[in-house]
């Protein structure tokens, strides 16, 4: 097997002590997509096979989903450009089999079929010791702050493997970690029986329209700007959807809630204006979960939309590690949620970079790629 | 029409204003089935129409379904030797259209179609005053401390009025009352993705089951010692049934749980024997709701299994006034909760005594009765 | 008594049904605050007493303090041009006698000593019927759309008295309302064993000191532009205070926590600046209470503040009713809230416009006039 | 030194390493109150210093309490007989400095003056890995399961290492976990303007007063059988005691609420007598919170006093791990509670025997043992 580019002769890369400068007889050479400079672009590279550490597992990839901070990290935004570090393995959401354990590993067994919870934790703040480890205060994230996922292999702390049932398919077992975002977002507050409004139908807007449904929620309004993912929606389950720029959708559910608004609006946009608008289409008394990522500050009318209407309004961040997974395992196990119309695209790995070129069109659910 | 004994002549009937002992000519005559004597039994009897006094309505009674409670009047149990007060019309589930609003009345109008919530509450205590209306701390209740629904007409508070979309059945709109008993016991803790054993699989219990599934339970354990009503809670959407007094429930449950427990119990009998299994039946930090009202005493090993298991154990009673109707609304408005199946008896009102032995035979779901 | 400028001979003035436009024999003059016109001021003017209508009572105010919003209509800001419909008898915030009752009233008594909450809302909305009518879709209130307390007599529904035990001094009672949107605040989330921080020390931020302190919050940060104020704070039991403009409350607060921000910040000033510094300021996973009503639009950097925390922006309206009030009642009544200090200046009601000066002025607490 | 009595020669005791069947040259002898035989009583003996594995931690005890199953184990009642394999190091409640660390520890330093967390979890489970490790399935207590804190020095995990400010008294430090218990009780529910019964004024209930009154309760009722505690209990902060055996306490506390009972009752007595007292004393929709352990099973009334009341009967188990610590940072930091009337009796470690009899004879509060 070839070598190619991975660092610089005499490097030192102390962070990631699976790269090795130089290959010697015994070290398995194995595929990983890599960002090797800072700049747009990654490559698929040989890369020594990682060895687990303590307390770590090395799982081999089985599938790995493509998210959108991949895609930023991929397009290299200002986001990116401030906290990547290269050379790095990207990809975070993944599923596989652990194939060797680390010292005092405990928790799982070689041959267990388990997804990543990305965040690796720090364990010792306030938030890990309360049981909301999901904002701990030093957070690490496959893919992001480590190396990741779109490889053959990938390692990863044992707390951080959530061992799945053997016949989950293992696209749904990658696809789990952004799914447990919307779980996370959906059962944040009261759904049976309440009125929904889902703002944008990314693949995580799009199932937490099926979540929502699955938990009883009396009626789903799904929004977005691409007619592509609102049929997708309608096929997850949204009892109406609206397509942004076509109409007017703050007009269109008042009017449909007889002006009074939703108990519960998902914001899964990150748009500047979805935001304001949640905060007008939710009822008094209802809630706000932010989920979407705004790239820049929101202006609100917080005396009239927050204050006056009682309202909360919550930023969801990552998943409750691991309520989240348990709720998911619930939820997928009973067959309540079928994830299948939400996976669009199945690629093998060294194709990611049509996955990528999927992602920005937007002509996508979920990407998977097969290593 | 007839007359036929309606208390005595010249007897004071102050508490149900609405019996003439003297039918005058403008006086319309209607059906009621009423217990007219301390005793079993109870008898359709002619009785004048009701007035609406202030903030009061008039409802023309649709459909009247009948509650293990009437059965307790009606064959004279011990609780109702204690708390009737004959002459009484009896029955509280019901639905009707408005036609007639006594003075100060504005919440509904004629025409509208409506069911009753059955407790009328004094409204100044502090539960009335901190929304919680369902133990107010002086509550009259249709048909057992007030003149009820088993009856071609029957007045109620206009606060009690719950008014239905024109097109829901009759029937279901009657059974929403105890319906609702069952959506603020599955709602009163987490469902969705979680596990549930419900215990009883009588009418509320069997409903219980429905909404568990429309909520996004994960798994269904019901039980029962009665193999029709298990069957019905297959129909239901239970995902196992243990038929109680043929398998060991506890041992049963627990075996499919790895030994845990269930996430939630849902004690729907008032069995002695099924409170004490519901604690051992659920996991630590899990939720035991009772509804079903123990005839006596029950003894439990608090220390093992609430104490030492950190349980929640709650009292239900009724229904959240009014949340649990817009739950419910919205539960049944969007179709996730089909109560088809539930219903399994309609007959006229002159048959209430078949109702009546059908309900003692425990061979039926819900019973209508038509006026 | 001479009669002065009340409204116009032949005027008609439907909702403000006790202004007399001839003053025929029988009628009794009392005094009132009235805003005659729009535009800036108010004037002390006879006018008929009140008459309680169904369900309403007439209540002889002891003492009536002056809140921020009577300030705003006073001087007729913007808010108040569009809201306010003259004439008005201005003040919301009473205490007093109950002196009459209207038809149907069953709820206090002739003799109550009563305090009025000043929410006059619809009881059929959805807000209304679960519990959260603080936030109801269809509030009038005291002083701003319907006549207020700043008179001899108020005219409320009996739903609106609020019972006080016969020992509360008049003007304790009265500033039970806005006293109330303090406890509103500071115990919508967690208090016992927490840090917190108070932006803004007007009486409401003041009344929030001394409930979290006699809540068991373990530290707590006082925030404002007015040493005059900050002194007070220190008074009700502040931990900390910190000159908004002399100091970097932000950064000396977040010092003081070791750069992890407080448990809940309670956001008093409705300043831009303190809100966008109240998410800065909050710890991950925290509450962000807002009480404060910003003047215009508030730019959030809600990726960093909001979403990656995991932050609860709450909006807070009213008073819960009634369990504020309970909670008034056991804070007040225990003594383990002390308002001494908080009412700075006790003026007879001639005296309202030095009262609105003072208020305007900012060297003050509560300012209580006696009618 | 001397060596006594400690195990046979030969006798293999693998739970616990640091037990020396042969004194070598190099092992430091230290003194531990051990168990040595199933049967009443304990003995003061010198053993082997025990050594920190990996992820553990060595500390010097300066300060250990005894609590009421210290004295169970001591007098060996037939919970005892059942739990408990000797030879034991009794003695769970402590405070030490740390002297040494095992391999891998991060999280203490040496120096660090600690209290422990004295439920070693497993991690795995359920209740582990969703914050709820208080309720872990797989619990080893010190002193109980494993090697206790009566002694010189005592191993512990480092998780269970709570890091004190250095200024905190050992003797008040070492009841923190004690304390955690009225802590995780009293803060299970609301409390600030509610009134509440405190039932039964041992440690832990004298505790809860104290918190209750920091927290701001607006009324608290306590009971026992001691007049002793009940003087205890005045001391920190009841409002009312009432003497069991003399008083009625049930018709007394009904009597001052008005007959509708507290808002909340915690239960610390674990007598029978008082858990159905104390679903009696609560009011409708309040919360019953048992932490005491009932040694039989309880008869309850469960139609009338959980299902009629809407009362929620929650079990307590532990402490919130760790959230529990940190609201009893605040608590105790703040000096909001002043726990210095419940240490009654501090005794040299040699005294054990001592204040077992007082804690026998219940003329005492906490009893400090100092090494």
């Amino acid at each position: 097997m070839p070598w190619r580019r991975i660092g610089r002769v005499g490097q030192v890369l102390p962070a990631m002590p699976y790269f090795e400068v130089e290959c010697k007889g015994g070290v398995q050479l194995v595929r990983a997509v890599v960002k090797l400079e800072p700049g747009p672009g990654a490559e698929l590279t040989e890369v020594a096979v990682p060895r687990p550490g303590p307390g770590q597992i090395l799982v081999k990839v089985l599938a790995t989903s493509i998210c959108g901070s991949d895609l930023h990290i991929y397009t290299w935004n200002r986001w990116a450009q401030e906290r990547i570090k290269p050379p790095l393995v990207l990809g975070h959401e993944c599923s596989g089999r652990v194939v060797e354990l680390g010292p005092g590993v405990n928790m799982v067994s070689v041959g267990d079929l388990v997804s990543a919870e990305t965040h690796v934790v720090c364990g010792k703040c306030y938030q890990c010791r309360t049981g909301n480890a999901h904002i701990c205060i030093d957070t690490a994230i496959l893919g992001v702050d480590r190396d990741g996922s779109f490889a053959d292999y990938v390692v990863i702390p044992q707390e951080n493997a959530w061992v799945n049932p053997p016949a989950l398919p293992p696209a749904v077992a990658s696809i789990q970690e952004p799914f447990g975002n919307a779980v996370h977002t959906v059962l944040a507050g009261p759904v049976a029986g309440c009125s929904l409004a889902v703002l944008g139908c990314g693949p995580i807007g799009l199932a937490s329209v099926a979540i929502a449904k699955a938990c009883g929620a009396a009626r789903i309004y799904a929004t977005d700007i691409n007619p592509y993912r609102l049929e997708l929606a309608r096929a997850m389950g949204a009892d109406a959807t609206l397509q942004v720029g076509q109409v007017d959708a703050v007009k269109g559910i008042l009017e449909e809630t007889s002006g009074h608004g939703v108990d519960a609006v998902l914001e899964m946009s990150g748009s500047t204006q979805a935001v304001q608008d949640a905060l007008k289409l939710v009822r008094r008394g209802g809630r706000v979960s932010l989920l979407g990522i705004p790239s820049r500050p929101v202006e609100l009318d917080l005396a009239e939309d927050l204050v006056m209407k009682g309202v909360t309004f919550q930023g969801i961040a990552g998943r409750r590690m691991y309520e989240t997974w348990y709720q998911t395992r619930g939820l997928l196990g009973s067959g309540r949620v079928n994830l299948g119309p939400l996976i669009t695209h199945e690629l093998p790995l060294g194709d990611f970079a049509r996955g990528m070129e999927l992602m920005a069109s937007g002509q996508c659910g979920k990407v998977v790629l097969y290593p």
